[in-house]
C-alpha cells in the first residue's frame, strides 16, 4: 500500500484526491519539485528547498515549507522506499472560477514518494521542437511550475516521430533545454551550458555541475551546434545522459556524436562526479 | 445542493474530487470552456463547441464531445439554474509522473454549473502587465488551456496596484488582450481589434462581434494607443465593458477616455447587439 500526503493527512493512493476547485486543477496554478530519494534520504534537499522557496515567491504563494522535509521523510518511511523519487506539489488553493484568487486562500500541499521506475540510460536522439519554449518574460520558468503543457506537447511530438526527447529553443532560436532536462556542450576541452537568461529551468543537477566544475554559461544558437564535440543532458531522475544525434524541425540530422577523446574524458569525469 | 458532473456521475459539490494523478492537476494538461447559461439554455453553444474541438485537436486529446451538450443541460436542470455560467473541463487523464502521457490514457470530463455572481459593470482601469502574454509559438493560446498562471500573475499584480485588470502585450509590445477579456478600439468611426496572429484568445464574444459588425483586425502596438477614441473589452461573463484609463508598466497614465460622440454611438450599437 502506497501513501500520499495531502496537507497533514497520509492517505492511501486510491484516496489521494483533490477538489476540482483547486487552482492547480483549474489553471495549473502551483509549483512542484521532484527530489531523488537515495538510501531513504532526500538528495540535495537544500538545492530543492531553495528553488521551491524562490518559486513560491515568484508566483506569490505564501506557504511555510520549514516542516516539509520532516513530512516528506515520514512519507518515504511509510512507503518503505530506499531509492526513488519524491514529488512535492504546492498549489495556490481552492476557490474562485476566474484568474483572480480569493483573498486568504489556503495553499494545498501534496507529496508523493515512489520507487524509481526502471529507466534505460540509452543514447539520446533529440528532435528540435516546433513548440517554442515559454519565455521567462511570461512566466518564472526557472522554477518547476505546474504548467507542463508546453513540455508535454513537445515530448508527445518527439515520441510520435520516434525521438527520445524534444530540444526546446527560445524565440531567438537559442537552445534552452529538452522538454525535461538541462543540456551541456563540450568543445575543445571546455564545457558550455545555456545561460540562465535563455528561459531555462534552474535544474538542480545543472547547479551541482556548475558548482563543482568550470562551466561557461553562454547563449547557444541552434545554427552553431555543429561546433560542439559532445552533448549531454541532465535531470533528477537520470542525472546524466549522452546525446547521440540531433535532428532539426524537418527531421534532418544536424548534429551527431563523433568520437573525440578529450571531450569524452570530461563527460566521464562529470558523470563520475554525479554518481 | 449543487451538483458537479465528473465523467458520467453527478456528484455533490463537496464530493467533486479528482485524483492527484490527473494531468490537469499535475501539469494543467487540459482545456476548458466557460459558457453563458441564459434562460436555462447554453448560449452560443456552437461557437464554444467549435473552439473546444479545435483545442482538443491542438493539444492532442482524443475525446468525443458529441454528448456534452445533453450532459451539461441535465446539470443545469439539476442545479436549477436559469442564468449563470457553465464550466466544462476536459483533462488528458490520469497517470505518468513525467511529461509524456501513458498510452491509452482516458480523458476526464468535469462540468460545473452555477449562478452568475454579481458583477458590477464599472468603467475599467487597465495596467499594462509586466508579464508578457505567452506566445502562440509556445502554446495554442487561441483556445482556453488549463494553463492560467500567466493570466493569474498578471491579474494579481494589477489588483494589488488597484487596477481592474492587466493589459497583456506580446514580445513586440503589440496589444493582445486583458488577462481575461478580448479588446476593441474605436477611431474615427472605425472599430479595430488585435489580429488573431498576435497570440490572442479566439473569444466567443469577439467572434460574435466580428461576424456581425465591420471590424478591422490589426496589430496594434501599445505606443500607438493614443490614436484611439474609445476602448472596450469583451468576455463571456460580462459581455462588454468600457475602458476608462490605461496605465503603462510604470503606472503612468497613457490613455484615457475623452467624450467622442460618434465612437460612443458605435459602442452603444455593439453593446445592444450583444444584449
Amino acid at each position: 500500500m502506497q501513501y500520499v500526503l495531502i496537507n497533514n493527512e497520509y492517505v492511501t493512493e486510491d484516496n489521494a484526491k483533490i477538489s476540482i476547485k483547486d487552482r492547480a486543477f483549474r489553471f495549473g496554478d502551483g509549483i512542484f519539485e521532484t527530489i531523488k530519494i537515495q538510501k531513504s534520504e532526500l538528495k540535495d534537499y537544500n538545492l530543492h528547498y531553495q528553488r521551491l522557496s524562490e518559486g513560491l515567491d515568484a508566483i506569490k504563494i505564501n506557504f511555510d515549507i520549514s516542516a516539509l522535509e520532516k513530512k516528506a521523510l515520514l512519507l518515504v518511511k511509510k512507503n518503505k522506499i530506499t531509492d526513488g523519487l519524491l514529488r512535492v506539489m504546492i498549489t495556490r488553493g481552492e476557490g474562485s472560477m476566474g484568474y483572480l484568487p480569493k483573498k486568504n486562500i489556503l495553499p494545498n500541499l501534496v507529496i508523493e514518494a515512489f520507487k524509481l521506475p526502471n529507466m534505460v540510460n540509452k543514447q539520446y536522439k533529440l528532435l528540435v521542437s516546433n513548440y517554442q519554449k515559454i519565455s521567462s518574460n511570461s512566466l518564472p520558468v526557472h522554477c518547476k511550475l505546474m504548467q507542463g503543457l508546453n513540455s508535454t506537447l513537445a515530448k508527445i511530438s518527439a515520441y510520435e516521430n520516434n525521438y527520445d526527447d524534444a530540444l526546446m529553443l527560445n524565440d531567438k532560436k537559442e537552445i534552452c533545454e529538452t522538454s525535461s532536462a538541462n543540456i551541456f556542450f563540450i568543445k575543445k576541452g571546455k564545457v558550455y551550458t545555456p545561460s540562465q537568461d535563455s528561459s531555462i529551468l534552474k535544474g538542480v543537477v545543472r547547479e551541482k555541475i556548475i558548482n563543482s566544475f568550470p562551466i561557461i554559461e553562454k547563449k547557444i544558437n541552434i545554427k552553431k551546434i555543429k561546433k560542439y564535440d559532445l552533448i549531454f543532458i541532465t535531470n533528477i531522475a537520470l542525472p546524466i545522459r549522452f546525446v547521440k544525434e540531433i535532428y532539426n524541425e524537418k527531421q534532418n540530422l544536424i548534429w551527431n556524436f563523433t568520437e573525440v577523446g578529450k571531450s569524452f574524458e570530461i563527460f566521464a569525469e562529470i558523470k563520475k562526479l554525479l554518481s
